[in-house]
C-alpha cells in the first residue's frame, strides 16, 4: 500500500486569477459527484453560478457558490410520480436473454430521454435568465451531459464546456470524443459482458457497436429537436458534445476494464469516496497509529486560519471537503459495536430507492433473521411485525462512514458508482443487486474481479441471499481481493477531487483545451476508417491488373495471329 | 497561465516501504531523461542498482544509486568510430521523396538495430553478474526499450518491467501496448506527416501502418535471436515488450498530436525541462518579483536538512533535481547581456553532434555575420579565420539556463526531445534542422503549431538560414504561439519527474500493474479486428440467402411444373 499518500494542497487564488464558471448540474445521484467539485472551485475564489430548476429531487444550494433557480412546468408530486412509474417498469422486468437486455436497453433509453429533456426547454427559452447568463460572460461551463441543457448553452454562448461523465445510456462519451473502442475486447454498455468475450458475445457486442449511433439518435430525439430549434440550425447532441473541451471521467481502471482513452479525458473515478489519508490497518487503535505517523496531512487552510509556523511533516490539505469518514453518531456506534466479532452489513439500494414491494422485502427480512451479523438497512417501506432484532431500519444512513468502520463485513448494494467506490475504497466485499442503468455493467466488473456476488431482484429469495452473503463474508478470497483493489485505488499521485478542480481551472485559464482535440474530429466516417484509401489502393490494383491482362491478351493475340499466318503460308 | 503551480512534495520512505529496483539504461541522450528519475528514486530510500557497460558515451555513476559495470568486446575508439560512420551516412542523405524517406527509415532501422544489441549479449551471458542480479531479488526493472537487454532480463527473472519510452524507430510502443492508432489521423513515425493528411499521405501512412510489424521484425532481427537463445524459447522483442507493466511516455500533448493512449501509459513529457516554479514575466527584476511572492517553493529536503519550522507559504519541493535554470557564469552573462535589445540566439545540434563539414559551417558563419543578435554555438569543428565577433563558440553550453534567459530570441536546434521541451518550457521560437531519428517528426509537430521554421541540413545556405531566423525573431506570431504552448505545458497538476517516480514506486509496491492491462493482449489479430465475427455474420447471411433462394427455386419449379402439367392436360 502507498506509504506516503501525498496530496495537492490547493490554495486560494488572487482576484486576477479567479474566473467565472457556469454550472448546469443533473438531478438525482449525479449531483453527489459534482457538488464537491463545484464547492471546491467556489472556495478557491472563482465566481461559480449554479443554475437549477425550482423543482428537483436532490439539487439545492451549495457552499461558496451562487445558485439561480428557474421555473419548470411540473410539480414535485408529478416529478416523483413519473419517477416511480419508471422505476416500477424497470424492476418488474426479468432480464435473461439477449433480447430481454435489448428491450430493457430501449426502455431505459426512452425513460432517460424523457428525464434528460425535462428541464431543457424551460431554461433555454427563458429569455430573461438566458440574457442574464450571457451578460455574466463565463469562462467555461461545467455540466453533466446526462442533461443536454448545459452543452447547448455552451454551444450557444461559444464558451468551452467541461463534461462530468456518468455512464450515459447510449455511451455517447466514446463517439463524441472519437475514442477507439474495438468491439473485440471493449464491451458495450448494457451488454453486461466482461472484457473476455466468447465468439457469440463478441458478435452481439459488434452488432451493438454498429447500433450505437442509432441508440444515441433514439435517446436524444427530443434533445436534438430542441437544440436544432434553439440554435437555429440542424444539429445533434452527439455533434454538440463532440465540441467538449474536456471530459471528467468518473472512471478508475481498478474497476473499469482497461481500454484506450483520449487525451482530453481526465480520470476522476472515486471522487465521492476520496479520502485524504491512508486508511489505518483495520484492527488497531488510533493512538498507536498516531504515535508513529511519518506525516500529518492537515485539514487546514490558511484562507481561514491565521498564518502560523508548521512543522516539516505537516502537509496542508485543507479544502479536501469530499467524504472523509466521520465518527458515527452514538446510537449507530453502539449498534454496530454490539455486533461483536460477527460484524455488520450495510444495505442500501441508492439514493433513489428506499422502498421495495412487500413480498420482496419479506425475503430480505427472512434472510437477515438467519445470520449472526447485524444489518443497517436504508428502508422506508412496510415493516413486518416479526422484523428481526438484528436489523436496524433507517431513512438515511451514513454509507461511507459505516463502510469505513472496521466491523463492516459486507455491503449489499445496487451497484451505483458512488457506493461502489466507497466500497472499494474501504475494502468491503459486496452482494450486488443491480436495478437499472449502468448498474448491471458495474456489477459485472466487480464480479469479474472476484470481490462481489450478484443477485437478480426479479427472482431473489432468502436462500439465494443467504448463500451470497455467507460466501462474501466467510470465503477469505473476497476480502483479500477487495483489499488489494482498495490499495491500488487509493494509491494515486493526486486526489480525484484535486484533479477535477485543476482541470476545470485549466480550461477556464486557457479558454478551452484545443491541444487535446484529436484530428479525428475533422474526418468523416469513410476517411476515419481509411475506406477511401483502401478504395484508392483497390483502384490501382484493378487498373494494374486490367492493364496487365489487356497487354497479355494483346501479346497473346499477336503471337496467335503470327503463328496462324505462318501456318497459312 | 497557472497561478499557483502546486507540486508533489515527495518524502523519504521508511525502510519497510523501500524497494529494490534494477535499472538498465540506454547510452547517449536517452540517459539524460532517465537519470533524474533514477536519482530521485535512490534519494527516496530505494535500493537502486544501475547496470551499465564499461565503455559508453554518457553513462556513468549517478547519485544515491549503486552502479555496476560489465565488460564489453569493443573499445571507446571503436564505439565512437562506428557512431561517426553512422552519422555521416545519415547527414549525407537528401530526403525529398517518399522513397527517400523509406530508404532513410530502413537505414535508420539498420543502424539502430546494431546499436541496440551492442551490449545485450555481453550482459545476458555474463553468468556471474546475472546470478548476482538474480540474488538481489528486485521488485521491478526500469529500462529503456531502445536497448532490449532490460526487457529480456525482466522476462527472465519474471519481475515487472517499466519502460521509459523514447520514440522507437519502428514505433513498437503502440503495438506492444495494443494502443489503437487509426491510420487516418495518427501519422506513423518517420513519415514527417501531421495529423491532417491528404488522401495520398493517408495512403502512404496506411501502408506504413501495415508495414509496421515488418519494420519491428527488421529492427529486432538480432535482438529476437538473442532473446530466443537466452530464454530458450521462440520469442520476439514485440512479445516481450507487450508484457511491460507500465510505459513512461516522454510525451506531452502540447507537442504530440492528440491520439488515444492506453491506461498503462503515463505521460511524462518535458521531464528534462521540468521546473519547480512558474517563470517570472520576462522583463522584470527578481527582487520585485520576490517582494510579492504568494508562495515559496523551497528546494529543501528534510532528508538532508535538520527538521525545523517553516512558514505556511513555503512548499517543500526538495529533490526536484531536474534542470532548473541556474544563473549563468559571469563571462556568459556578460556576453549575452552585451547583445542589448537584439538579444541572442542559442545554437546546438544535440549532445552527439558538435562538428559540421567545413563547407556547411561556413554557411552558418556567413549568416551570423549579417545579424545584430549574438550567437552562442556549441561547435568544436574547424573555425574560419574571419569568424564574426558576435559568435561565441563553446565546447558545451548550459542550454536550459540560456534558453531561460530573458534575452534569448531564438533557438537553432536539431529537434531532439530534451532541447525541444526546454525550448517550449522557456517559450523560445526555433529554427530546426533535423538530422536523424525522430527529429524529422518532432520538427513537423513544432512547425504545424506555428512556433518554428525548418531547414534541411543537406541544402542549407546562409540565405535560407537568414530568412528563417528573421522570421522567427521578427514575426511576433512565433513568440506569441510559443508563449501559449509554454503556458499550457507548464500548467500541470503534478511535475513529470514526480509522476515518473510515483508510478515506478507504484509498480514496485503492487508487483506490477495488472489492472491496467487491456484484454486485447489475449486476442489474436483476427479476433481483435472482429474478423471472425464478421465471418460468422456473413456465414449466417449466406446461409439465409441460400435457403431463401433454394426455397424460392423449389416453389418456382413446383408452380412451373403444375402450370406445365395443366398445359399438357
Amino acid at each position: 500500500m502507498a506509504g506516503v499518500q501525498v496530496l495537492l494542497g490547493l490554495l486560494c487564488l488572487s482576484s486576477a486569477q479567479a474566473g467565472k464558471l457556469l454550472v448546469v448540474p443533473m438531478d438525482g445521484s449525479h449531483w453527489i459527484g459534482m457538488k464537491p467539485v463545484v464547492q471546491e472551485l467556489g472556495k478557491r475564489g472563482h465566481q461559480v453560478v449554479v443554475v437549477i430548476p425550482e423543482v428537483s429531487m436532490t439539487l439545492g444550494s451549495s457552499e461558496h457558490t451562487t445558485t439561480i433557480t428557474y421555473p419548470v412546468p411540473y410539480t414535485e408530486e408529478e416529478m416523483y410520480e413519473s419517477f416511480k412509474a419508471g422505476m416500477a417498469k424497470i424492476i418488474s422486468q426479468n432480464i435473461v436473454t439477449e433480447l430481454d437486455k435489448l428491450q430493457n436497453f430501449i426502455l431505459l433509453l426512452d425513460i432517460v430521454g424523457e428525464v434528460s429533456v425535462r428541464n431543457c426547454e424551460s431554461l433555454l427559452f427563458n429569455k430573461t435568465l438566458m440574457q442574464k447568463l450571457k451578460d455574466w460572460d463565463f469562462d467555461a461551463v461545467l455540466t453533466d451531459p446526462f442533461d443536454p441543457t448545459g452543452a447547448i448553452i455552451a454551444e450557444h454562448f461559444s464558451i468551452p464546456s467541461i463534461f462530468m461523465q456518468v455512464n450515459l445510456a447510449c455511451g455517447v462519451d466514446f463517439p463524441a470524443t472519437q475514442c477507439p473502442s474495438p468491439a473485440s475486447y471493449v464491451p458495450q454498455r448494457y451488454t453486461f459482458y466482461t472484457d473476455q468475450m466468447s465468439l457469440w458475445q463478441r458478435t452481439v457486442n459488434l452488432m451493438r457497436t454498429f447500433l450505437q449511433p442509432m441508440a444515441c439518435r433514439h435517446l436524444y430525439t427530443q434533445a436534438d429537436e430542441i437544440a436544432s430549434r434553439f440554435l437555429r440550425r440542424e444539429t445533434s447532441m452527439v455533434e454538440i458534445m463532440s465540441h467538449a473541451a474536456l471530459w471528467l471521467m468518473r472512471f478508475d481502471f481498478v474497476f473499469e476494464f482497461p481500454r484506450a482513452v483520449m487525451p482530453n479525458m481526465v480520470m476522476i473515478g472515486g471522487i465521492s469516496a476520496a479520502k485524504p489519508k491512508a486508511l489505518p490497518t483495520r484492527e488497531t487503535s488510533m493512538v498507536e497509529i498516531m504515535s508513529h505517523a511519518a506525516l500529518w496531512l492537515m485539514r487546514f487552510d490558511f484562507a481561514l486560519e491565521f498564518p502560523r509556523a508548521v512543522m516539516p511533516n505537516m502537509v496542508m490539505i485543507g479544502g479536501i471537503s469530499a467524504a472523509k469518514p466521520k465518527a458515527l453518531p452514538t446510537d449507530l456506534e453502539e449498534f454496530v459495536n454490539g455486533s461483536g466479532e460477527h460484524g455488520f452489513i450495510v444495505f442500501t439500494l441508492g439514493s433513489m430507492v428506499s422502498e421495495l414491494p412487500e413480498v420482496k422485502a419479506k425475503e430480505f427480512f427472512d434472510a437477515f433473521r438467519q445470520i449472526p451479523q447485524r444489518v443497517l438497512w436504508r428502508y422506508t417501506g412496510v415493516v413486518p411485525k416479526d422484523a428481526p432484532k438484528n436489523v436496524k431500519l433507517m431513512k438515511w444512513l451514513p454509507q461511507n462512514d459505516l463502510l469505513a468502520h472496521p466491523k463492516a463485513k459486507a455491503f449489499i448494494t445496487h451497484g451505483g458508482t458512488h457506493g461502489l467506490y466507497e466500497g472499494i475504497c474501504n475494502g468491503v466485499p459486496m452482494v450486488m443487486i443491480p436495478l437499472f442503468g449502468d448498474q448491471g455493467d458495474n456489477v459485472q466488473r466487480m464480479v469479474a474481479r472476484g470481490v462481489a456476488e450478484t443477485l437478480n431482484i426479479y427472482d431473489i429469495t432468502s436462500e439465494k441471499l443467504l448463500v451470497a452473503l455467507r460466501k462474501v463474508i466467510h470465503d477469505k478470497s473476497y476480502k483479500e481481493k477487495m483489499m488489494k483493489l482498495s490499495a491500488i485505488h487509493r494509491d494515486r499521485p493526486i486526489e480525484p477531487l484535486d484533479l477535477a478542480v485543476f482541470w476545470t481551472e485549466f480550461v477556464m485559464r486557457h479558454k478551452g483545451a484545443d491541444h487535446l482535440r484529436p484530428a479525428a474530429h475533422d474526418l468523416n466516417w469513410v476517411q476515419y476508417h481509411s475506406l477511401d484509401v483502401i478504395g484508392f489502393l483497390l483502384l490501382i490494383l484493378v487498373t494494374v491488373m486490367f492493364v496487365t491482362f489487356k497487354s497479355c491478351m494483346f501479346c497473346f493475340r499477336r503471337c496467335l495471329r503470327k503463328s496462324q499466318k505462318k501456318k497459312n503460308e
